[in-house]
């Protein structure tokens, strides 16, 4: 990837411009109304947490096609030299409205709903689907780790098992959001102003001749708070050397904040170090876990009463192990004044332009979403809000990922129980109002 | 993600620079020696196909902190400004040897070697695991595609599910290099002069009045091959209406390249659609078929002999579904002359600069690998190979996908006959060298 490419307008599948030619050549501008919307929900989800959006954003506000990227094209000699000058003038021009990040939705709502000249609303689909499709879906995985960690530290330790560059600083925002404490890292900072957190390597240990001389090195020279990887040869020996450098430290007015123990059984080690660290001098020694470990692990690690102050989290986060993709869509339920829909086996999808309404319980939960049309509104509260109009961003945009994390902190806490488990509860209830389904039934006999 | 953060030098883990700041403050500047290597293949993986060295090149010789880093960093308070001079200096300037890309590998190999002062070896992990890990796991799994196509054609369908940007231009990258004939990603074809083909949306068929009139009008604007969608109502009566837009264009001499069928019974309706698109005139239709497909979808639609002339793949290899991650490391086996190795457990390491040594049987096939220390070689051919030395390119590197595809096309012809089946095959024979066990016995005692 060169700089440009990760912003590129080619970052689209082919058919995109094909049906753009064809469209341009036929004078079809009208109005195109899209919708984003996961179909169903992975064995492993109760529910989903919307992300990617200010991503999104930042792609429409800045599409464009430049002199290198039209030369590209017109050497695949797929492309008329109209359409080539149709694509130099293209700009996103559109309206786009959208749960705000860190809002819980669940499958049929609709995430992010597009609103613009048809090439324009269709070009977009490639990259709109892979940027709220990633981040959503790290998120959703993000949350479950946050319940099972009931208060207990999270950090995002990704990147390197991460499926890219892009992935990876993704993943590590969209965890924030979901409430992980910060990610190790490090352009997750000045991108996104999110907390990095960093310990040591176990090469670091191997690189010196002995393991007390490389927790003594790092421990003098390290200027953030220092966390000594203690199971490079073994743990319990390795806590009772840290305890005798924090004696010697102490003397010094120097400390350490935790270890780290990357393998092994986790739950007997942190009882075990726990136990030697409690002898050390000074403010109490955290114990920080790591290696390979889920959500599952986590719930565990918490429930058996471990002393565990914190996890560093990789591959499963950033992959989303258990359900490494969502079945999602963005769909046309709209062009030109008519309801459009398509009756493909299991792929079916709702005609109209839509609007989520939630209602609540008596004691704040979540009770109930109504799916229904945006020109029939239902009572509740609406989840999609105005996030660009004709193609600008609104005055107060929803953006920012302190104000998606602290909406994701309030609707976890506003959960049916059921749905904050690890375990697959009953779906959550998601009404299709009446009114869809009679459009649906209207656009039989299309072809 | 800012243009200059694809190739930034803050993707990487904070440990990595709070390492190096104690490295450099040590003096710590010796040769050290790291190996990127798999620990074992997951359920669903007899082999490996290794891939993505051409973009660790790219980033190991492009390598550099520029002035918003070095700022970026000084901000975070974690870094004193010797450590920043330091690396305001730093370029990557070791040595690099590595099996090229598209060579068939197995757990306990070295895919890579780095040789490099510690510092500069160190640094670059998180990023060398990030590009090795991804494109390795998706040229494996693409290989099964391959494998299970048994000469139909392939094409990468997955960017908008990839997780995100870098992932979904490397997927067709790393697929294109195990076999597939191309991808719909239309970035990859400037990149790195991958195929590209793309047929038409359901929105199309959608977004006019009629399916016959969208077919019609892509069929005469469009200057590529041909492709219809037929299942966004009823797949066999557009495939009856294809066979009379045939008759039509025929007289013009225009003609349909394919169909593709995106849901419902695959093997059923290709059998039902062929019959049908046989009666149409001219050179024969065929037919391609996508939606959700995974290899053993593919196997099935083969073996059934289903008249299935090519698949669009994507989800289940932009994301590898049933292997998402790999169990990878890079991990220090040799600093300052001496070996190095951990003993965490089920993490222990093998110490020593390594080579790997191929043997094959009479009759051409993959017989038996050998992992020996470099300087005591054993028979066979060494699969590692310079690349880098003192950080620059050696003469005739090992580059470019179609030498690479080339090479997976011969290793895949070479492959045991159990090894190539989707099925798990009893593991291909890796020899780890006395020499090595011993050198792991000898680093017992370290800490």
């Amino acid at each position: 990837m060169t700089p440009r490419d990760a912003s590129s307008p080619l970052l689209t599948d082919l058919y995109q411009l094909t049906m753009l030619q064809s469209y341009f050549a036929a004078g079809m501008r009208g109005e195109a109304v899209f919708e984003f919307f996961v179909r169903r929900l992975p064995p492993g989800r109760n529910f989903l947490v919307a992300a990617g959006l200010e991503q999104l954003v930042e792609y429409l506000t800045a599409l464009r096609f430049d002199a290198v990227d039209l030369e590209q094209l017109a050497a695949t000699g797929l492309f008329d030299d109209e359409f080539l000058a149709e694509l130099d003038r293209l700009r996103f021009t559109g309206d786009v409205d959208a749960m705000p990040e860190g809002t819980i939705c669940f499958p049929n709502e609709p995430l992010v709903r597009v609103t613009a000249p048809l090439p324009e609303a269709q070009l977009v689909e490639t990259r709109l689907i892979n940027l709220l499709h990633f981040q959503t879906m790290i998120a959703s995985k993000a949350a479950r780790f946050v319940l099972a960690a009931r208060g207990r530290s999270l950090v995002d330790f990704g990147f390197r098992r991460a499926p890219g560059a892009e992935a990876g600083v993704l993943a590590a925002r969209a965890s924030y959001i979901a409430g992980f404490d910060g990610t190790a890292t490090v352009i997750a900072h000045p991108l996104f102003g999110i907390p990095i957190f960093g310990t040591m390597a176990h090469s670091y240990i191997q690189a010196h001749d002995s393991e007390i001389a490389a927790f003594e090195r790092f421990a003098r020279g390290h200027r953030g708070a220092v966390v000594l990887l203690i199971d490079t040869y073994d743990a319990e020996a390795a806590a009772a050397r840290v305890v005798e450098l924090a004696e010697r430290l102490a003397a010094e007015g120097r400390k350490i904040a935790s270890v780290r123990i990357d393998s092994g059984d986790l739950d007997a080690l942190s009882r075990s170090v726990r136990k030697i660290l409690d002898r050390a001098p000074g403010p109490r020694i955290g114990i920080f876990v790591s290696g390979g470990l889920d959500e599952h692990d986590v719930a565990r690690l918490v429930d058996s009463g471990a002393p565990v102050d914190g996890f560093g989290i990789g591959t499963s986060l950033d992959v989303s192990n258990d359900a490494p993709s969502l079945d999602c869509a963005y769909k046309l339920q709209e062009y030109d004044g008519r309801p459009r829909g398509k009756r493909s086996p299991g792929k079916e999808t709702l005609p109209g332009r839509k609007q989520v309404f939630r209602r609540y319980a008596a004691d704040g939960r979540l009770e109930r979403d109504v799916v229904a049309l945006v020109d029939e509104p239902r009572d509740g509260e609406p989840l999609l809000v105005p996030v660009l109009r004709g193609g600008e961003p609104v005055a107060t945009p929803p953006a920012g990922v302190e104000a998606a994390r602290r909406r994701c902190r309030e609707s976890l806490d506003r959960l049916p129980p059921a749905l904050a488990s690890l375990e697959r509860a009953p779906a959550f209830p998601v009404e299709i109002d009446a009114s869809i389904e009679r459009l649906a039934a209207q656009i039989g006999a299309t072809p």
